[in-house]
């Protein structure tokens, strides 16, 4: 748990000691809000409607089969991210996993540094493999740092996501072993 | 709602009017377990736990998002197939579905039948295109089906699926558009 904490980058004067990666509890769910609302109400990345509700997206952030994390500074949250299987049966030794960085803190590094952890916790709890289900190809950033980080995109559904300022586009199957 | 009562074969002089395909209802739980129980219990083709209880099953096939139907022969469920958005906000215009072949009915093309009612009411609901998340390469029926279909293989997953007696074998993504 050291090690992530170094890898953050700019931080505000704040000790390394006060940097925590831990489960979410009902306390978060404000600071949770405040993440996913812009990201989801942007609708450009999430294929979740972009009208949901607080309490439909914290459910759906927390509650069935994921399990979520957040990374804090000083008490104050960066990001977000949920682990679960992505299949049930022959197909749950695969993890599937949602992140989301505080819009104040993007650029820093905070996305990776989850991913980290997760692979982690990942392999800590037994998965073979993460998979994302539904990568839009105009997230850029995201679709890079998967591939940085080891995940290759593995399929390609065409015209699967309908972006708000351009159209159709393609969202990506992306996948990397354990 | 003719054609396809023609397309199925091996019909037990059964006339064509005694062929019903119509959504489900709670009194078909009995029928509609009956086909799902063997096929989840086998674990060989759904990502679906093999211990699911009969509730379970019947709350994943017709509950949530899904819309089920069922194929009757003179009062005799044949097969069931439910449809469902495949993601929400910018991905809800891809569906989504699910298809079981009552043991008994097996060879008599019930399953392009469903299919077939599945496509037309995929474009009567307005969906865009069509997509199976996870389909096991060992399952060569069902991919050589749905290939000859119009369906493509737009991803592989590696390794995704544990089969009972075959170990780790991929997982399909198919898609097509309507």
């Amino acid at each position: 748990m050291t090690d992530w904490r170094m890898r953050l980058t700019g931080q505000s004067g704040v000790g390394l000691a006060e940097y925590e990666m831990r489960a979410v509890t009902p306390a978060d769910d404000a600071a949770l809000w405040s993440m996913l609302e812009p990201v989801f109400r942007a609708g450009d990345t999430y294929a979740i409607d972009p009208a949901i509700s607080r309490a439909e997206a914290l459910d759906f952030w927390c509650g069935g089969t994921h399990s979520a994390f957040v990374l804090e500074e000083g008490g104050q949250a960066l990001g977000s991210y949920y682990i679960c299987p992505n299949q049930q049966g022959g197909g749950a030794h695969v993890c599937n996993c949602g992140f989301v960085t505080a819009k104040a803190a993007q650029g820093r590094g905070v996305a990776r540094v989850m991913l980290e952890h997760a692979l982690e916790e990942a392999r800590k709890r037994g998965f073979r493999a993460m998979q994302f289900n539904f990568v839009v190809e105009t997230n850029t950033r995201a679709v890079a740092l998967w591939q940085a980080n080891g995940f290759d995109v593995v399929g390609r559904l065409p015209g699967a996501f309908c972006h708000p300022d351009q159209g159709f586009v393609d969202a990506l199957v992306m996948y990397r072993r354990l």
